[in-house]
């Protein structure tokens, strides 16, 4: 608990209006996407400008308070879950979009944009953000930015980091530190604008980011493939990159997961399918219809049994709900859904996927396959029920094997869900002792009272 | 100096082959590509693989003994040169390229591969590696990861930090410290990649790093405008841009610089013309050929005086050479040469250009301004005799005008030459203090010792 005297503090820097320190308020913010106990915050703060947030931050630190920023809270690892003692910062009252630069191709903004607003801001200036999170319609730009999302375009466009130009944040004891440029190039000082990116809000808290736009591509062509056997979906994935072509987006969808989205949403998809490959392709019209073509025949040579090219943009919207709905489908068949993000190479996507299969089997769990097959990155989902004690604890020797599958296939925890709380015990494994210990020195030096969301990444 | 006991330790770890500390050897190693005065380090090291790398750190750190690493020696900040009580770490007995993967789009190498030769196997192997740093020919891909090195093809292709997937690197212990992975997405833990990136040797010594490669384009076209103004050509940077149209090069040669090549190489510039505007696009071959006339109308309508659209890969080939040789017919005029890289939005090119003919005249010195236009990262090149007192104070007092006039207009003071001793007493006026302090604290926090790079960045 906090003092009534550090509460009067925040009310005077904020006004009463954005403290809340009642239980109902803090039941709100005492969990986030991740499956994972919730924990109650001794309060809830929401700055309205830079000098309220520096302020708040500056007072955390006199005080010992540890800070957790949250945007939506719809990270899937646990990032925005509070500890008791500590203050949740909302960034929702700094919300606004400071400039969308068409000449010089940047936008800054502040903390809390949410990220499919700025996209469609940037979008009516005819320029194009390409990073596109699955929880893009809520989650917001800095907590974007604090776990380095990605989204369905990764494979062509890369994800936040690669569109982070420069941004100022609050080091622990509420001062601001710039890092960055408005410049397509900068090496003024250390990559601080790399570091803080996926540092999970543990080294200090965003102010204003700056994003790298680019041109939007003049076309694009969606299709789906459907196999009848896994292997040809993944050999026909490593046989598009074999053809040089990168798909704007490329992604896999299992039996399990076709059955439940076709039950969910009535889509009309394949459902004695082993699986589909929902692709894209973008760019300049004249590429788009050869990649499209090239695909086309790549697919049916492995054996895809059937292709559909979306003809028109009701078609291809179809194509992509079908795959945007796949995790409220999964969702709805069991009250918990454990989404995993372990990637992969992607020429490994056909050992990962068959190992999903022996570890579903071994400890009795059911795992809905699907994600961006391109990048590697599938998430494995397990559905169940947390409360079932037995159930869970095969849930979680069912995820550590999936974590070991991953590393041993030379891949990575996690591909953009991120450390948080969820894998911190995990992280060992992939980057050993030394790596660790050198974040943990770095995450000392600079937060030396431990405020800045601690307990996540670095334990 | 360093001791006859420590020389003795180090030719146990190396032989004595790879230890040299006789003058000679010293002063070779005594002064990079950067107008700085030389130091000769105490003695000079080869390590042949990690082991005995890690080794020579870890003796390097209980000793106390300052480690400055040299690749190629080429950067343009000072960032190689040594401590006078300092070891120079040469990687050049590490330049194997251990793996090629074009199934997954990368490449794993040693610190010391040369990147041109990188770029050469990988482009062997049907794939592309687009950073195109200058001094390519000679630098080696630790050198390029250490400074963030850019190149001709950033504006549409990025510079070096867009291709770090992973990399492993030795702390001031010598312990091996792995970040990133060989997937196309990774959030495991902090992006110590991205950090290290820039970082100069100042925080770790490179071991392995893995690169990203991309499909190479299958189309490309080059052209060359010619100005009767320069705000015509710079005005055509924004007009090309603003038609939604990303060159992979779009480079710009003031008039003194355009007679300066032709002197030098006889190349058929326009002597008379006033600026220079030298483009590469590529792509689609669809798309190339659209660009390319759009280009040519934009010019043209902007008044170019004359757009020479390249025929095939001689003329092409002719293009580039005036470009490439603009260092080098420079450098014939003076005893010194002092290449800038002060960088700003595109849009304020115009206001750059004018801002270095002021400087020029202001100062007494000769500007000869050439480089990645549409970057917003100009070379302005100063041609002087250091041995001249007078010249070269008025060249210090020019130096520390281009960097505020950058600065004014939203720019940094590096896009890609780095900070080294050249620039770190001028990083505040762009980062601040409290950017600089937190640097600080997280560089003394992992190198307590301060063996790493001293006097590199943050100073």
């Amino acid at each position: 608990m906090i003092s009534k005297k550090l509460i009067g503090e925040f009310q005077t820097i904020l006004g009463k209006g954005n403290v809340m320190d009642e239980e109902v308020d803090r039941l709100n913010y005492s969990y986030d996407a991740a499956v994972l106990d919730p924990v109650l915050p001794a309060a809830v703060v929401r700055p309205e400008d830079s000098e309220q947030l520096g302020k708040v931050i500056a007072l955390c630190n006199d005080n010992g308070v540890p800070v957790t920023v949250r945007g939506a809270g719809s990270n899937l690892s646990g990032g925005t879950i509070p500890q008791e003692d500590g203050v949740v910062v909302l960034t929702g009252g700094m919300n606004k979009i400071l400039e969308i630069n068409a000449e010089d191709m940047y936008a800054r903004v502040q903390a809390g944009v949410v990220t499919a607003q700025l996209a469609a801001k940037v979008a009516e200036k005819g320029l194009f953000y390409p990073p596109d999170p699955g929880s893009q319609a809520v989650s917001t730009i800095a907590g974007n930015v604090a776990e380095n999302a990605g989204g369905l375009r990764g494979l062509k466009y890369g994800v936040t980091k690669d569109y982070v130009m420069g941004l100022d944040f609050f080091n622990a004891a509420g001062e601001l530190v710039k890092t960055g440029s408005q410049t397509v190039k900068c090496v003024t000082g250390y990559n601080l604008a790399g570091l803080m990116t996926a540092s999970e809000g543990t080294l200090g808290i965003f102010n204003e980011i700056t994003l790298k736009l680019v041109p939007p591509p003049q076309a694009s062509k969606a299709m789906m493939a459907i196999y009848d056997s896994v292997e040809a979906a993944t050999e026909t994935v490593a046989a598009i990159i074999a053809a040089k072509i990168v798909p704007c987006t490329l992604e896999f969808m299992d039996n399990f997961t076709i059955r439940t989205v076709e039950d969910y949403a009535g889509a009309g998809l394949p459902v004695d399918a082993k699986a589909l490959l929902l692709i894209e392709v973008d760019g300049h019209p004249a590429q788009v219809e050869e990649e499209a073509a090239k695909i086309v025949e790549i697919a049916e040579k492995i054996g895809a049994r059937k292709i559909k090219v979306a003809k028109d943009a009701a078609e291809k919207a179809k194509i992509w709900e079908a795959r945007r709905v796949a995790l409220s489908a999964l969702a709805k068949l069991k009250p918990t859904l454990v989404l995993e993000d372990a990637t992969v190479p992607r020429s490994k996507i056909p050992a990962m996927v068959s190992g999903m299969d022996r570890i579903a089997e071994k400890h009795g769990v059911t795992i809905g396959t699907f994600g961006h097959a391109g990048d590697g990155n599938l998430h494995p989902t397990i559905l169940t029920d947390r409360r079932d004690e037995k159930a869970w604890h095969n849930v979680e020797l069912a995820v550590e094997e999936i974590f070991d599958v991953a590393l041993g296939l030379g891949g990575t925890l996690s591909g953009e869900h991120g450390i948080g709380i969820a894998k911190a015990g995990f992280m060992a494994r992939e980057v050993g002792e030394p790596s660790i210990a050198f974040s943990r020195m770095m995450k000392r030096a600079v937060d030396p009272n431990n405020i800045l969301n601690p307990g996540k990444i670095i334990v």
